[in-house]
């Protein structure tokens, strides 16, 4: 197995974010659609089919859908991916708390994003995704606060994912889900982040996992807006129904949206608030 | 941060558990208590407090509470705990269904644990417990098929862990749950499982995946009669209410087998099959 393939799915749709300590907000789960073609620091991005060099190849979807009072300025969730070693992808999404305050909440996360596709290649990274977020995060100077999620393809198939916050990833392999991340939280809906005050969360704070790839697994990284919206048995229906990583990323994106606006739908959300 | 303290806490239940192909059965759920003295390759165990040499120490306390049908055969549950390096636990869940064919369902797991805790060392092994799994089920001669789960902690921090079929391992770090393993299934209550026939899993099925410990984690393994039975806020709860790992690992399987017997407990194994 010299040249595996892994397919990366990143499906990135609105996020409800709360701001640490501030008091939170509760945005309307509605969503609407924009779309721009970037594949470093952008969001939101169209669908973009992306290889990497060397021994495993990514074969990457990507599907923004911005929170539709948010799409004049592009929305609060940033990403990039790269296809540098193995590959990597990344999500941050803005505390959109921040905008209370009037800072642009999605400034922010698009520093940080930004400061981090410039940073894969750094001596100091080494390829380990939680010195990513150590170096972005030092380099980032907006004012606001983001959740953030980096993953990194080795070329020999382990997968290293530094996570803060409540963004998410799940690995899907033959039909089921054999790997997810775990969210961190303060309190129900106060996500760990990275911010520009003190009060935030840093690297040390990261979740740091590895999960071994092989060849044919779909990896599905998002925002909360996702995994709010969407049961991990449709992501796993969705991503076997699909043989093009890029569609089955927008039929997640369009997923979470059409469930955000069925207020009969019972969603992992809904039934989380429920038992908290 | 030279000598970490990992807290490992090691609680394995009665599991319900079937056999592939073969039809299932399932077990009433019902516990009783029988307790043994033995480090190493034994089912059941006493709570055993262990610290491992060198940069990284666990603590490590253990319960079983094997079905009541199964308590004079010493239950299909086996486990062995090994100071080795790091500090290696793993534990195997016997397939009952193959007692339909007049074979003992414990002697399997039995056998695996035996020739894994007598294989840690072993130069092939490398501290890599997917190697351990290939090795010990070759090894295994016994009829018979069982879920198992192998984690290894090296002395820097990683834990490493691979798993096949439905054991599972949480992480409670700061009073909430940084990692879960995901269960491995042909169909809702059919696991992956090592078997002495060719019809079942292989180390290759393993899902292997490693988590950065921090000082202080809390590491909960179990078969899935814990995971059925207890749900995750209720396991970071009892981690919470201990200083002593041995006696949150009590607990956690007292609070099991309590679940168990009460049939107007609405648990995770009965969610999870009205979803089915």
């Amino acid at each position: 197995m010299e040249s595996p393939v892994f397919r990366l799915c990143s499906c990135i749709s609105y996020s409800k974010t709360f701001l640490h300590p501030i008091s939170t907000i509760n945005s309307p789960k509605l969503y609407s659609i924009q779309r721009r073609k970037k594949l470093f620091c952008s969001a939101p991005s169209d669908s973009v089919p992306v290889c990497s060099e060397g021994g495993v190849s990514l074969s990457i979807g990507t599907h923004v859908i911005p929170h539709p009072n948010k799409v004049e300025k592009g929305g609060e969730d940033a990403f990039f991916i790269s296809s540098c070693k193995g590959g990597i992808i990344a999500v941050a999404d803005g505390v959109s708390g921040w905008a209370e305050r009037d800072v642009n909440p999605a400034l922010f996360s698009l520093e940080l994003m930004a400061h981090a596709s410039n940073l894969v290649e750094d001596e100091e990274v080494q390829y380990d995704p939680q010195t990513l977020i150590k170096k972005a995060h030092a380099a980032t100077s907006s004012v606001g606060s983001a959740t953030v999620i980096v993953a990194m393809l080795e070329r020999t198939g382990p997968l290293k994912i530094a996570n803060v916050g409540d963004c998410g990833l799940r690995v899907v392999r033959k039909g089921q889900i054999v790997f997810s991340t775990s969210p961190q939280e303060h309190y129900f809906d106060c996500p760990y982040q990275l911010s520009s005050e003190a009060v935030g969360q840093t690297y040390l704070d990261a979740t740091v996992t590895t999960v071994e790839l092989l060849e044919g697994d779909a990896v599905v990284m998002g925002s909360d807006g996702l995994f709010d919206n969407v049961f991990d048995s449709e992501i796993v229906c969705i991503v076997g129904s699909y043989n093009n990583i890029a569609d089955a990323a927008k039929a997640l994106a369009n997923l979470a949206y059409d469930h955000s606006q069925d207020s009969s739908f019972d969603s992992p959300y809904s039934q989380e608030a429920r038992t908290r």
